[in-house]
């Protein structure tokens, strides 16, 4: 069973989400209605030696390891359009974490949530007997008119990203990345969204995300994928995840305005394919070809 | 340093939570101003092998620990008077952990999410080389002026306690127990608290919170405090931890009113001290010495 497939039947055993909840799970976040705005909600977690390197010449600083914790949740923010504003912590940490070591991972947090003016509400802390495990569930605010989804796009729509993908790994990304708050934000405020999401688990399977909720197959074009280094191939840019980069579903009379109008020079903003009607949603090749899908699923 | 103090610090060094916040972190909730309501934020998580047995004759079984997580959140809804509406739940899982193992963690949230009506809106799934940590953050509502926080008791208050202390991990109690959301909620509609707050890292450590968020000192009768067994000895009900009974600061003029009027046959509520003015907040004895406090705390 695939970790979307876990939820949807976990979810669908629970009891129903009240109307308030415009948006339900299954998105980037959940929605509540919150006078004229939504309240966002979403939770995000990582683990000590999966996330992060506990030991070897990668080993990463505790600062880096905070900072990707906040930095994940906030990525899931800016897919949805919407501003971060607070945070819950949850920290469980092995023996051989100190105070000191505590602290710096800390540090990390609060060195972004400044720079981002988020607030944390609430927080706990545990110790295990064995490797860090740390979840943060972020809350943001978006206009109810302006919420970004992924089940917007529609046949005809082009497929922008922003950034580059894959090596994230490797070249240290996955600590270092500014999520696309800014990004998501501009795009969601000028309407030009259709649908929009994360690429966290690799951008194939996110794409996939996309078409399963709007019920629309997209032709990706592989080549137009923008790479990170000269290193990186194809293959990696769409399967290695961990990127934090946005994908956007934008009505193609105005993908020529959007990338005229796009305001941030040192982020890149690239057409990557177009959604097409479809009964059963796919991700098809430059060629029409269905293309199999991989990417990081947490449970397989 | 103390899990509070090691808060306190971060939280310090953290914007500042805006006005709509109500209820800023150091409560059982943070509170933020959601119409004529309150949204109650809460997190807390359990860890393996250290809330729930992993093995031995005592194994816990997965639906007892996933009920666990879920009600010790509640508890924290109770204690501010609120009514629990939905939650996040962040899991990282173990190689041992199947799907059937997982399905009967969840089963047993489930189970206790549908009698309490509280739907979920957001979830990550991991898995770890070690032993499993979850974490759950708790959504709930409550009137803006019926909360109830740890910060209101007065000079001259009555405290009093549901249920028995001690014993919680012997007994089972700590999987099993009912959160006191029915009973904290009939507290706040009919007005009697002046503080409340909810008894999870034993009762003096607890009461000693409520002492310095309310700036007075306690005169406790260790005596009265309900112990949950015959075997249980009075050390034990006051730092044993695990009880989630409430603790309850009542003006000394409604005392009389609230035990006749209390409602519950099956949940005892018992008057185990009286608030008494301090410049230095501390817990008094029956005779007027100064009480060590003891009980769980997550960092020493």
């Amino acid at each position: 069973m695939t970790e979307d497939a876990f939820f949807a039947r976990l979810f669908g055993r629970l009891p129903k989400p009240s109307d308030a909840w415009v948006v339900p799970p299954g998105d980037d976040c959940a929605a509540l209605a919150h006078g004229s705005e939504l309240l966002l909600l979403a939770v995000d977690q990582i683990v000590g030696g999966k996330h992060y390197y506990l030991t070897g010449p990668r080993k990463t600083p505790p600062e880096a390891a905070g900072r990707k914790l906040l930095a994940r949740n906030l990525s899931d923010i800016a897919a949805m359009g919407g501003v971060p504003t607070a945070c819950l912590l949850a920290g469980a940490f092995g023996p051989e974490r100190d105070t000191e070591w505590l602290e710096r991972f800390y540090d990390g947090i609060i060195a972004l949530a400044s720079e981002y003016d988020v607030t944390m509400v609430g927080g706990d802390l545990a110790s295990t007997p064995s490797d860090d495990v740390a979840s943060l569930t972020i809350l943001g605010r978006v206009e109810a008119d302006r919420v970004c989804r992924r089940s917007g796009a529609l046949p005809g729509d082009g497929l922008l990203a922003t950034g580059t993908f894959g090596s994230s790994l490797e070249t240290g990304h996955h600590l270092s990345f500014s999520p696309r708050c800014r990004e998501g934000r501009w795009l969601a405020l000028h309407g030009f969204p259709n649908a929009m999401m994360d690429v966290s688990d690799g951008l194939l399977l996110d794409a996939s995300r996309i078409c399963q909720a709007s019920g629309a197959s997209l032709r990706l074009d592989p080549d137009a994928v923008p790479r990170r280094t000269r290193e990186t191939t194809v293959e990696q840019a769409l399967g290695d995840g961990e990127d934090y980069e946005l994908l956007i579903a934008v009505g193609a009379e105005k993908v020529e305005a959007l990338l005229a109008q796009w305001p941030f020079a040192d982020v890149s903003l690239t057409p990557v394919g177009q959604f097409v009607a479809a009964a059963t949603p796919q991700i098809l090749d430059a060629t029409g070809q269905p293309m199999a899908v991989r990417g990081y699923d947490h449970l397989s």
